[in-house]
């Protein structure tokens, strides 16, 4: 089956708006075996929407478009579908009924200009929209059929996963579906990857994997085709585990998993606490640690002394340390670590302390240097990392190692 | 002049990555007076991409298309565009020359693969790549011209800007273009602005607002249409004056302008510095402040004190308070201020507790309750907020309403 995913808006078309409804559309029916051929965006013009309608239907099966259901004048989805398939709209009182029952539930009356969202052409099918005011509909167009959805990402992508996706498989249920695993990891350049799964990584083999990197994470990708994703199951796990034997830890989690989550599991798995003090990443350390929800059961502190008066005062670096070997050094970041443990009575102490620019560099101190310490029970260890780029950049490639660094320690220490 | 815009890649046809650069152009050329009627993605597939081009060249003027002029043999838009013009594919020895040069520069040895990079369609006109290995070429098709460019989006923006744009531009130097100027504020409710914007908003005036919400802030854009950039700045001045003068201080900066921003422009005009103490929100605002380059000449420390023990141990918030009134509470949030300012020995202090769930919530104290105070000469100032959303969204809420009233306070203390 093939397909094409029609965005429908002035504003995508303008460029006032990004369009990432047919992105996702596509990799979604990827994964049920249909084939997505053209993405189409088109203004809220009537004329050049039936236009685009006509050339979608004459090359695919499947004509997917999102956008145009809403209440307003500019709203023309509805008509140019009619127009297209050449019959008149009607009502259907059930979607008007639950239109209504939709503003009720937050205790609004129905505007009157809602009932054209009730509208739709002859002989197509409803589709409900769960949670908002604009139902779908799909209509077949000479051998091609055409399904619509509203534009507002929330809505689509549930009205996506609940009708449209089950719908379509039934019309193909022997097609080969396309499922993937993600595995995260972090701390091995990517040409290394390259070279220890170099087999893995042929697009002939079944499941094979692909790599990619984002902000110093890089995502390990298993693409397995399957007769259903239920056959698909064995093949992911079986080069899951191949995957981990091979990288091993730098492998911190599956999915969409972030560094934070898989301190945060160890952490749970261990019972330990943590207290954190950090200069140059300024609070984002604490910042992702604090988006995991009941992490305050493990995160005592997290103390930013970005002058050396905090650093000394509230975590017991000596001054004259701080003079004599300088605030971004091993020393201090040893300190730094220690100090706040000490200070919070917790089971771990990490720390940060670097130049993350575009000023402050000094001589045998470039923007980019960066040292991230971990203390535990089991003494302390220090890294000095050179990273790169802007501001931001400095601090989210410093924050993540500091993480990865607090990972690799309590992997020990769960070890035992 | 009608254009088309053309995304080239089955990375983007599949889903596996969102086009940006479709949005981007067309935003661009719109400034300069070029109306975009469609966007068409089309995947690696010489066919599809002949057929896109063909059906663009009947609807548009002029046709922009990014993507597959990689060194690739997946990369096809050179040869899809010379089938289509029916010419052959010639070696531009200059192009050639400087795809070594770049080689060179990074001190590397062109690949022979790369030098398909510079073939072009008989009768194109190569256009530069300054950042990239890839050219790109115009060529007239009919009534139309194909430009084409680079996929990789810094590598368009850069030559978009310094060849495509002025080149179009030199074309229509009559057409009217569309300027625009944001203007970003906090803590007024959308419909506020409506009523009070009302006039301004009529789209058919010159300039018109338009207002756009995210992430509870609200960007005013102010849209002019003149004959030359420089014409249109009188009338954005005009319209940027009025919106100062009806909205007044919920107005906190222009452009992509953040509330840190804002903060960070009033720290330097006071010279005054600042320490904060957070609890519900993690680290957010030691974050944000952190990513202007400078603020350690203002901000002193940060302290996230998550467990009650540091709130009294390191911030003096008396441990009975907190027993009594609990650490949400207003008298805790004053004392975290107070204990921060004096511990710090600031100008300002600033805190924030609460609830960010989903955890978490007592009788009286639901998930989304914050307290957000702020202490200087003037005396302490605590407000209570309702975030709704979830636990990244009420940190995020939290963190915004608690820079904004730094920076109320801020404005005061600058007007003395």
């Amino acid at each position: 089956m093939k397909a094409e995913i029609l965005s429908i808006g002035s504003e995508l078309v303008l460029g006032e708006l990004v369009d990432t409804n047919a992105a996702y559309i596509s990799e979604r029916l990827r994964g049920i075996g249909v084939q997505v051929g053209f993405h189409t965006t088109v203004g809220d013009a009537e004329e050049d929407l039936c236009r685009a309608l006509g050339a979608a239907c004459e090359r695919a099966d499947l004509v997917v478009a999102t956008g145009g259901l809403g209440p307003t004048r500019d709203d023309i989805t509805r008509q140019a579908v009619a127009r297209l398939c050449g019959v008149a709209l009607e009502l259907d009182e059930k979607a008007l009924e639950e239109i209504r029952a939709l503003f009720k539930s937050r205790t609004r009356e129905m505007p009157e200009r809602n009932k054209v969202q009730a509208l739709f052409p002859h002989g197509a099918r409803v589709i409900r929209n769960e949670v908002g005011t604009a139902p779908g509909f799909c209509i077949a167009h000479g051998r091609s059929e055409i399904i619509t959805m509203p534009g507002v990402p929330s809505e689509m992508k549930r009205m996506l996963e609940s009708w449209v996706l089950p719908y379509v498989r039934e019309k193909i249920p022997d097609a080969e579906v396309i499922v993937t695993r993600d595995l995260r990891c972090f701390g091995v350049p990517e040409s290394e990857l390259g070279e220890k799964l170099h087999d893995l990584m042929d697009p002939t083999r079944n499941p094979y994997v692909a790599t990619q990197a984002s902000q110093a994470v890089i995502t390990l990708r298993i693409v397995a085709r399957a007769a259903s994703e239920r056959d698909a199951v064995p093949l992911l796990n079986e080069t899951a585990e191949e995957l981990r034997r091979r990288i091993g830890s730098p492998i911190f989690g599956e999915g969409r998993y972030g560094l934070e989550i898989g301190v945060a599991d160890l952490l749970d798995r261990t019972g330990m606490t943590l207290a954190v003090a950090e200069s140059c990443t300024g609070g984002l350390i604490g910042h992702w640690l604090t988006n995991v929800p009941g992490i305050s059961k493990h995160l005592l502190e997290d103390v930013v002394a970005y002058s050396n008066r905090a650093k000394s005062e509230i975590l017991g670096v000596p001054s004259e340390l701080i003079e004599r070997v300088g605030a971004v050094s091993e020393e201090v970041a040893r300190a730094m670590a220690e100090g706040v443990r000490a200070r919070a009575g917790a089971d771990l102490g990490l720390s940060t302390t670097g130049i993350a620019g575009p000023g402050g560099a000094t001589e045998g101190k470039p923007v980019g240097l960066v040292y991230v310490a971990v203390t535990s029970s089991r003494g302390t260890t220090c890294e000095k990392l050179h990273r790169w780029g802007d501001r931001e950049q400095i601090k989210d490639r410093s924050a993540k190692g500091a993480l990865d660094l607090l990972r690799r320690e309590l992997l020990k220490l769960a070890e035992g």
